[in-house]
């Protein structure tokens, strides 16, 4: 399964591709830039929909669903917005085809036109809010707490897997609200429920901060984001959620009627999260055998691999393994036996293994006659035998502990690379030889930050939340600089 | 909330579109023929997707995700295939727009012209035939079970909220097998999974069957349906289920060596539901009175609404109130309370009346003192007094018998409105007047098919599965016959 697989220090951008494709998480299509998402690429997916959306939920959300095509017009009609957009834009110019004359297939029929032309959504703000404002006349319809779960389109010249594609499937949150100081803190509030979700599930520790105007997303006022280190010492925007002020209410001429009688207009918020965090999950944790999946988004977290030779030792070693995995189920652990007798056992602890699947259980006929089972770990590599008694409460714990241990050594990674430098040659130094996260000082003007990026291509991830001031000296420019920046190269 | 609204019996289809939009379920969008789905009825399609999602599961389906656009070739590869679609299909023809020159906004880029158009995938048979070769090489490699939950476009003329969009979400189940047996086997057992979710979630029964060749889907050898009638006597495709031959293997050149070493195209099937199920639940249960939710599919089974003139009688009966929410929370029952002061209790009763909620609860402080709580139901639209002691179990049962008698409502009406006739006379008056299913005689002809419906408007819904034979003359063209088959006007 895993030969010839490249190796994350020889070629990390090789190693993820094939990484991607041989663990069957996705592959390209004939479709320029549009992935497949197979099976089991979807399956974490799933598991990584089902906690966010229940935590959209807790925190008040409601799902809805806006349509996929977008009236052209509409994304004029905020600036910043269609000047981000229009350029990677799928257009649908008509809506029929007709046998060729020539008997050479289907044709686009010329007489098919659409009068205006239709926007594949590149994001649904626009469409969004022209809905909004027929839902808002008053201070009582608000807020609007919507998300949606939905694929888009962004025409990319250069797509990879999951990191870049010209379609993705990712989650929009569209919020209105009476009051600035409302909308902010909901931008807030969801970038916490994101930041929550990659420690706590994906044990991918992030640095939460705002980004500089020169990031910022199309239309916004403020886009906070969290940016996440992978192992190559590139950083990965994981995810953002934008204050849009007021530009989307005043593009669409949206506005309420507040308590006081005034009509003002409404204050908004987007946010979101894409399958580009499957990407980030496997260049935090994976290594060179393949695939490491944090147990919680792992859709098998155990399994359980018997060594027979014959019908009647598979019989003997499940009558004893059966009780076992049903508790477990019980328990809620995600497990499954595979007795298949095609394949051998070392080729299935090689798949096993491949898949990322966090804990493997081994056991034969002596293991029968000592009571025990073999139990392997994916993430340290590490087995050792355990007693059939205490096989339950192993498993359980073991889970936890390398949930744990994957953010463990992701933070430490974290901490390892982050860095802090005073010069330029410094910082030279260090984006080139180390890469991963530096600090330093920047003169705040995005003439300096793009002149930064186009000398050594790197750029400010974002400035942290709660970031301590310090005056200092732009490392460029050496002009005043009143805290220091994160830079990185970047996804 | 409901002044003016029309009555089923007086304009059944003003009544339909009002329901649907002014219940909250959705409303049209300024694309042409593309819905918004708002979060009441997003929330009801939610838990269809979810019990459907479970069940494709435990038949041992898992889920994949396909690109959205589909080379406009793929399409010419199965000839059915393609004379059923290209006429509604939306494409894209570009992949980048630029600034007016004359400062009008955005137009489409004319350098960005794809090579290739891309179609919107209608249904997605030809992009995952295109990738299950690439996934088939030998008889272990089957059977390939995947559904996708997705948008699908079909460019509709005249489009219905939820029964005909041009935009819609659905989920297409497409699998692969090695044999002609184990498809069909598939694709029956498919249609049992929708009849069983239309009868036991949505209470709504249905006549299981096969089109006729002139109904087939483009490309299917045959399409096994679920067929329910509405209100108005009118019949509604529910589902179909299709057993596709070889025919996307041998278009997208699938094969697979079997275990006798022979190299064989691959067996097909492929099985969709859509949210045109929403549309389906409405006309089968709703009322003058707005909508009527089975529990099992309601948002809010129950809403709690406390009567009170000031804070002081609120928090008595909220005290009160409270622990009999919190236990029914806990039991699993979707209860809310709704204690807003902004509105009078007589406005609630009308909204959560129109909403359907199946289970309303009043609590006043005559009840605080009669120790009695009333409970309203909305299916039979009676009211009685309930003790505070009994009240737990009482709703417990009260939803599982709303769920019961709203599916004995619907059965009941079936068989009521099924017929059979024997002559064309008493087709004719039997469709025009009585409208619902009608059992008649058929020469088994597209030809005869055809010309009744130009006719009278009706079509044959299906040939129920396990239908008796039966000699007899066709209705139209009294040539000889073998079967009854169903007719009736359909949505």
């Amino acid at each position: 399964m895993a030969k010839n697989f490249p190796k994350r220090n020889e070629d990390f951008s090789a190693w993820y591709n094939e990484l991607a494709i041989k663990a069957d998480l996705a592959q390209n299509s004939d479709v320029r830039g549009c992935m497949i998402i197979k099976p089991y690429g979807y399956s974490i997916w799933e598991k990584m929909q089902a906690v966010l959306d229940e935590q959209f939920k807790e925190t008040g959300h409601v799902n809805a669903y806006f349509p996929l095509l977008i009236p052209k017009s509409y994304l004029s009609k905020e600036a910043a917005h269609v000047e981000g957009f229009a350029k990677e834009c799928a257009v649908v110019t008509h809506y029929r085809l007709k046998n060729d004359e020539n008997g050479k297939g289907v044709v686009v029929d010329p007489e098919a036109k659409l009068e205006e032309e239709l926007i594949i959504r590149p994001t649904s703000e626009t469409i969004i809010w022209n809905t909004y404002r027929g839902w808002i006349q008053s201070y009582r319809d608000l807020p609007i707490l919507v998300n949606q779960w939905a694929n888009v389109m962004r025409w990319e010249m250069r797509t990879r897997l999951f990191l870049r594609t010209s379609e993705f499937l990712w989650q929009e949150g569209h919020t209105a609200h009476a009051t600035q100081e409302e909308a902010i803190d909901e931008a807030k509030k969801m970038l916490e429920v994101y930041a929550d979700f990659t420690e706590n599930y994906m044990a991918m520790p992030v640095i939460k901060g705002v980004k500089t105007a020169n990031e910022r997303f199309a239309g916004a006022e403020e886009t906070y984001c969290i940016e996440a280190l992978m192992q190559d010492g590139k950083a990965l925007q994981a995810g953002t959620s934008h204050f849009l002020g007021q530009n989307f209410a005043k593009a669409f001429d949206v506005k309420f009627s507040d308590k006081d009688g005034q009509l003002k207009y409404v204050w908004a918020t987007s946010w979101g999260v894409s399958t580009r965090l499957m990407g980030g999950l496997i260049m935090t944790h994976s290594d060179d055998e393949g695939l490491v999946l944090p147990p919680k988004l792992a859709p098998t977290q155990v399994v359980v691999v018997p060594i027979f030779n014959n019908e009647e030792q598979l019989n003997a070693i499940l009558s004893k393994i059966n009780p076992i995995v049903a508790e477990l189920k019980k328990q809620g652990v995600r497990v499954k036996i595979d007795d298949r007798d095609t394949q051998r056992p070392g080729w299935k602890f090689a798949e096993y293994e491949f898949k990322g699947v966090p804990v493997r259980v081994a056991v034969g006929s002596k293991d029968l006659e000592n009571n025990t089972l073999e139990i392997a770990r994916r993430d340290e590599k590490t087995k050792l035998l355990v007693n059939m008694e205490e096989v339950l409460v192993y498993i359980q714990n073991l889970l936890i502990e390398i949930q744990s241990n994957l953010l463990q050594k992701a933070k430490n990674r974290l901490k390892e690379n982050t860095h802090s430098v005073d010069s330029w040659e410094e910082f030279e130094k260090v984006i080139n030889e180390k890469g991963g996260l530096v600090y330093a000082h920047w003169d705040g003007t995005t003439e300096t930050e793009k002149l930064i990026k186009e000398k050594i291509g790197a750029t400010i991830r974002c400035i942290p939340l709660g970031n301590p001031l310090e005056e200092g000296k732009c490392i460029l420019t050496g002009k005043a600089s009143a805290q220091r920046v994160l830079f990185a190269k970047a996804y």
